[in-house]
């Protein structure tokens, strides 16, 4: 038994270093690299979301991948352990950052900051253990959008709201719903149902599992784990089963809720909320969800968070968990952590779930040619001997700011080039022929229809651009 | 004087933890934090250098900020005590990216890609002792370009040097000399000269110092440091201070160099490089410079560097230094020491000097107005109780794609909202008002002009994009 375990780890270390004495070729645990075909869709997704960030006045700011520990160090609860440390190699302690909104909020504070409007898009490092089925990984893009300064209720609240739709929309990824909740609603209901008041985060932490787990199992770990009071448990699933418009907001100020003076402001805050979405254009996609309560402690206002409500499926028609697409909140006393004197500085924002947006978008484009380049021309050579002329045609067409690509061997053969137009899914190729370079012509060939014309040397630029034009207009 | 130690000590402690309790607030040593008007700066930049890369058929790739410390050990020679590495956590022993092509040689082989032409922009990681004024950071951006794949020679390392003229070109920065050169020509010259084999990397990375030191420094070092005979110190003398053009390669030709079969193959280059880099358009700005060397270990034939000829100046009338922006050359041998079994993918490749670029627009544009925003409307309200009004003509804005903000306050006066559209350069306003409702209409204003004109409510959007088009126009 020994030899076989002897036998066991020396196998596991062979592996580990390779026979060969090369290291095994791999990306950490939790990260992986992106081919050209998924940075060709990533690209186009982030395009979508920065465009509404803009159409909403965002600027753009960016901070330092990785911040001093003490940056990070009580932000996250329980979280905390997921963070990753760089090793002290002599001077600050430094660790990667954990997601855009603690870095934010550090900077707002140390730029002293009293209005901003911004987003961010980049990336942030979570030592979890991946899914990587589910499309969790230890490296992933946030995209945030947050408004931060001292403004009148709940207006840019609706307008993050009003965002998510408008992301979500541009998206085409079909129905969803945006639930909101609010912080106050949530500590009125324990305060009505009888929760001290010590344990109000820990029976919030417990809520936020309904979007995975079924009442009943909610219900036992409050009773078996944090020893609630059964009668408490039960008051408590009364209310968090509850989700409707702004008849729920009525129904709930004739109920023993409006008692709680935390609750009764919650409720008047989502009175507003739910009538500047309404103006806004969004009353369908937004539910008021008693039960939504979002994990992270630093909210302290408004919550939500997106769901897709349409089923996707992957090239092998397997349904992929999608979940929430988007989420935030209002987090007004996250800056005066960070102030020598305290100041707060209100903010509010929104995170989009891009990672999940990708996978979907992926999923949905599996069957699809996706071109990785935006190459309009080949410049091809018929004959030997004509790489001279390729690579002054080239010339011309880069300075005419032609996006222009071409062989990097010395004499290929045409039909290589060829083939090379159709897999790239170039539009145009441009032959070069000794006879018709001697007739001051090319040929110009459609790549799609292998249809090809003479045109004049000398107004090539010209011929090419209005091909190119014709081409889109009859896409 | 052990007490005045002992206070000093407690001060330093009391001025690291804060005698508040805070933090300090700072960024980690050797990063920042970018402003919106830096960010506007910085993307129009990347998006000047990023359409130079797709001109040319670029796909881009992206890899994870760390990689397996394994993969960056003996790549970067001395530099590597430059590397930041991440804490065992237990798990994977990893470190930051030191540049992008190591993991770009580690891609290849991982993915066994045989021919690729990918750009990348991402951050780098040095644990250097950051110059801030000179613009060094110890996080920073670089952008590059490589071509990967067996192809004849010289061909794509002439569409390098031609990408990195188009993009200086592109950038607006003035006269600019792309020095270039071949390690087979420098290994030539050392072996002519009697240089022992084994220390020709270590002369090479003394060459590599003439761009900051002169020669008679250059040559202490050579004989003093590295025991080189002063008679071969003197004839590489010779040879590094020449310059020029294809007549130079002539004139070597004639020389002692051709007697080395290695000067010889590196001299046959670089003929047919400046043919090709004539036939593509940069004559005048490619100079083939025998000084030029680049520190790094894994260059195998061409390299080149692009320096800057203006004086640039910051806003203070200082000058800025700014020396290479860009560099780069052929690594033929770097995806062979990550394959197991051994299998080469000649490359070639270039890496923009984007920080550089980013301080001399910076400078550039120091005493201009950069807007942070897009913003092309602002819906304003002349009176209280308009902010419904306002919500849905906001909705009705961004609906139809035209980027608009408002005030996040309920009933804010005019003049602030007027004051707020000139400070952030917003080209037009809409003005609700209780007369102009009950009419119909709304005012809009030209910001930059303070003309307004009454537009029909119902035909708003058409108006402003009327008026957009208009100011676009007369620009």
């Amino acid at each position: 038994e020994e030899v076989e375990k002897l036998k066991a780890l020396k196998l596991e270390l062979g592996d580990e270093s390779g026979s060969t004495g090369k290291l095994i070729l791999k990306t950490p645990k939790g990260t992986r690299d992106y081919q050209p075909e998924q940075m060709a869709i990533r690209e186009s997704v982030l395009n979508k979301v920065i465009k509404v960030f803009k159409k909403h006045g965002g600027v753009t700011i960016d901070t330092p991948v990785f911040e001093l520990k003490d940056v990070l160090t009580g932000k996250y609860g329980e979280d905390s352990k997921l963070i990753y440390d760089l090793k002290d190699q002599g001077g600050e302690i430094l660790s990667l950052r954990y997601d855009l909104t603690v870095p934010f909020a550090r900077y707002v504070a140390m730029n002293k900051t009293s209005t901003i409007k911004r987003y961010q898009v980049a990336k942030v490092y979570r030592r979890d253990n991946p899914s990587m089925s589910r499309g969790r990984y230890r490296e992933f893009y946030q995209c945030d959008f947050d408004v931060a300064g001292q403004f009148d209720p709940m207006i840019p609240d609706a307008e993050c709201i009003k965002i998510v739709q408008d992301i979500l929309t541009s998206m085409d990824i079909g129905n969803f719903v945006i639930k909101v909740n609010h912080r106050q609603i949530l500590d009125g209901i324990f305060e009505v149902c009888g929760v001290a008041k010590d344990m109000f985060r820990t029976i919030c932490s417990s809520v936020d599992k309904l979007d995975k787990s079924p009442w009943e199992e909610v219900k036992r770990e409050m009773i078996e784990e944090k020893n609630l009071d059964p009668v408490a448990a039960d008051a408590i699933g009364e209310f968090v089963r509850m989700n409707g418009g702004m008849e729920l907001v009525d129904k709930l100020e004739s109920t023993s809720l409006s008692e709680s003076s935390t609750a009764k402001n919650g409720l008047d805050s989502m009175r507003l909320l739910l009538k500047y979405c309404a103006l806004m254009g969004c009353p369908q996609s937004v539910s008021f969800d008693l039960s939504l309560a979002r994990g992270l402690d630093y909210y302290t206002g408004v919550i939500f968070e997106a769901v897709l409500m349409a089923e996707v499926r992957d090239e092998k028609g397997e349904l992929i968990q999608v979940g929430s697409v988007a989420g935030g909140g209002r987090y007004d006393k996250l800056v005066g952590m960070f102030d020598s004197k305290n100041r707060d500085v209100p903010c509010v924002g929104v995170s989009i779930g891009i990672e999940r947006l990708f996978s979907i978008m992926e999923a949905n484009l599996a069957n699809t040619k996706v071109r990785t380049s935006e190459t309009e021309v080949y410049v091809a050579t018929a004959q030997k001997n004509l790489c001279e002329e390729r690579l002054k045609l080239c010339r011309e067409l880069w300075d005419s700011d032609v996006k222009t690509e071409h062989s990097y061997k010395k004499n290929p053969k045409l039909l290589s080039q060829l083939q090379e137009c159709e897999i790239s899914g170039i539009p145009l190729a441009v032959v070069i022929g000794e006879s018709e370079l001697q007739k001051g012509v090319v040929k110009l060939r459609t790549v799609a229809t292998r249809e090809e014309t003479e045109v004049l040397r000398s107004s090539l630029v010209h011929s090419i651009k209005e091909k190119l034009n014709e081409l889109k207009a009859s896409q």
